[in-house]
């Protein structure tokens, strides 16, 4: 089963949207968004576990709890985090969450918020009432890329992805839109993701539907390895589409719906990793054969994050050894002789012990010059698999990061 | 207690030591050293945890087991790992140690090996054994300078230190060499360390401190958070201080004794980092105000590996975001409210909230310019605290690491 992916501007019954500048932190550029559910929405969350959560997450989860799973409107800003911001931060958040209320006359539980940028400030909220006008004044079905635009930090390029299928006859679309280029860059980057469908489905099937759809995307993906302040990922369903209610994770339409969900989220995941601070390399690190899919996620995460492994690929050099070296630091007591890896097509290790073969190293480095790169690694003692996607360390990543405050 | 270390070459009564140039892979440099203990000395091994542990690492632990935890001579020799070479790599470390042996005159058991450098290849014996008359030759009290020099790979300096303290009435002394230079570098790097002592102690007692030693030393020093495929520390016993034995991990002389080989270790594990691949800054990060120790190891672990506060370092950058941002993402569920953080003696962030003074942004800059940094982030939960050793990210590791084979 594979969903038709497309990208660039999309509708979705029930919802609309609007981009404008707010000049918070940056001149002449859209920073802030504003989506609309026509109606209260069924609403999920999946939120950093980082101790040091940002006040926006603070009140998402505060408002998805008091309106029972629920929303209109998201407000999200670029620019200013609200991270580590204290009382006054979620005094803030909440400011502006009642403002957008109050000008859209919606339920303040039922409005949420993000924030990406810098950690430390304070957003201000006069600067959002003052937007808020202009932006509900352009609410309209269309214009999710400018959206997606409006919430870019050091992004290069705007993240969409929109995808439909039928469920129990009825045609359910799901778009989303995404920031993110480093998993974590406290200054400048967060990784935010807003999926929005018309499908009718409730907020526990919604929300079991987010969490496993992010833990086999968003959280399969690295640039970094570090986790933000801000990571929020927000699912709203509108109905619209006029299925029979998907009431249970196990009944009918549930899962069609989530892989629906899984497919977009999955290709806004990736499209972060391309855009990843630096990176000149696509990378998927399959790894296969494991006994359990934990300790296939464990060899893949420990693999797509070695710095080592990731240097050798912007070197674009089909250095195994660091990946079984990566691998076998992993925390996984797999037994090394059954250990295999071939980079695309070609195998490089088996059961163990590197190939001679004097052609493999010409063949290989073939595979390691083209700009999207898979490594599959095999364990040999069982069935199951996981693939994180990573991207190379380049000299662009320690400038990027090196360099932003001088 | 502060024990004063000393560099360059050193003494220790009851061991020799030799360097020569076998050309196994690098020509026209020392690239292979023998030590020997003039009669059976107690010995002990801390080893790599990696999967794929090296042949050398097998066969030690192997020689350990079957001596009773004693030993007579180290062989090693760098540019050739040894690593992922299965039964015959084990079988070429066997036939080398039993040529050591035999030249010698000691028990095959008594030897042990430790390689560093490229994983794959097969080391060469009948290299080994035709430098083995050159090495026996030059066995000498002095010469560990050399032997530091012998077993280099990407490291730039070679790196001895020995220490003295007085222990049950009598002068001990602990001197080592260590190698390494990026915690793991598969091509070239491996973490290497060779510690000697006139002490009188027996195996177990030398095994728990040898152990406590790396505990606090070698496993505190990251430089990109990877682990080799041969890292070993090896330390002997040779008994000539004649010192009353130290038998009991509990008894006389042992806290001494622990002190002595903890602070040998220490300005070895020190130096590595020093020496980190493109490192231009050395970085004590001290998590303090722990309610144990493993929380504080957890945290500072993080915050040393964590690729965004180590670019930022390379950027003389007083990142406070990334340095906590990091903490929350350890694992350890500390009260973020609590949490305070100093650059050296500047406080930056208190209780959960940055400082706001307009000189602090300069004095903190002003500390992170110079070469060697401390970073106390304080958990305001208990009493608790531990110390990892980093160095920053450069674009020299990105160019030493990417570019190695090409």
């Amino acid at each position: 089963m594979s969903i038709p992916i497309h990208h660039g501007d999309f509708r979705v019954p029930g919802f609309r949207v609007a981009a404008a500048r707010s000049g918070m932190r940056y001149r002449d550029r859209l920073d802030c968004a504003l989506l609309l559910s026509d109606a209260p929405a069924t609403a999920a969350g999946v939120f950093t576990r980082n101790r040091f959560c940002a006040a926006p997450v603070a009140l998402c989860r505060e408002h998805l709890e008091a309106s029972a799973g629920t929303a209109r409107a998201v407000l999200i800003n670029a620019g200013i985090a609200n991270a580590c911001t204290g009382e006054e931060g979620v005094h803030r958040a909440r400011r502006s969450a009642r403002a957008v209320a109050d000008r859209l006359g919606v339920d303040p539980t039922q409005v949420l918020v993000a924030s990406t940028g810098v950690i430390g400030p304070q957003i201000r909220v006069d600067t959002l009432e003052a937007v808020l006008p202009d932006l509900a004044g352009q609410l309209a079905p269309g214009g999710w890329e400018n959206a997606a635009r409006a919430i870019m930090t050091t992004d290069t390029v705007p993240k969409t992805a929109w995808a439909q299928r039928t469920i129990g006859g009825k045609t359910v679309t799901a778009g989303g839109i995404a920031k993110g280029s480093g998993m974590i860059a406290p200054d400048m980057a967060t990784m935010l993701a807003f999926v929005v469908t018309d499908a009718a489905v409730s907020t526990p099937v919604l929300q079991v539907g987010l969490r496993r759809a992010a833990d086999r995307t968003f959280n399969r993906i690295t640039v970094d390895g570090d986790t933000s302040t801000n990571d929020t990922v927000l699912a709203l369903a509108s109905g619209a589409a006029g299925n029979a209610p998907i009431q249970d994770p196990h009944g009918p339409g549930a899962h069609e719906f989530f892989t629906l969900l899984t497919a977009v989220c999955a290709d806004l995941a990736q499209q972060i990793v391309r855009d990843g601070e630096g990176a000149t390399k696509f990378v998927v690190v399959r790894v296969q054969g494991a006994r359990t899919r934990d300790r296939a996620t464990q060899v893949a995460r420990t693999v797509a994050q070695s710095p080592l492994v990731k240097t050798a690929l912007f070197g674009q050099d089909a250095n195994w050894g660091r990946v079984v070296a990566a691998a076998g630091r992993a925390g996984v007591d797999f037994d090394p002789e059954r250990v295999s890896l071939r980079f695309g097509q070609v195998s490089v290790f088996e059961k163990g012990r590197p190939l001679e073969d004097p052609t493999l190293e010409a063949r290989a480095s073939q595979v390691l010059r083209q700009k999207d790169i898979e490594m599959v690694l095999d364990l040999g003692e069982g069935e199951e698999e996981d693939t994180y996607y990573t991207c190379d360390f380049s000299y662009d990543y320690v400038k990027i990061n090196a360099d932003y405050r001088s």
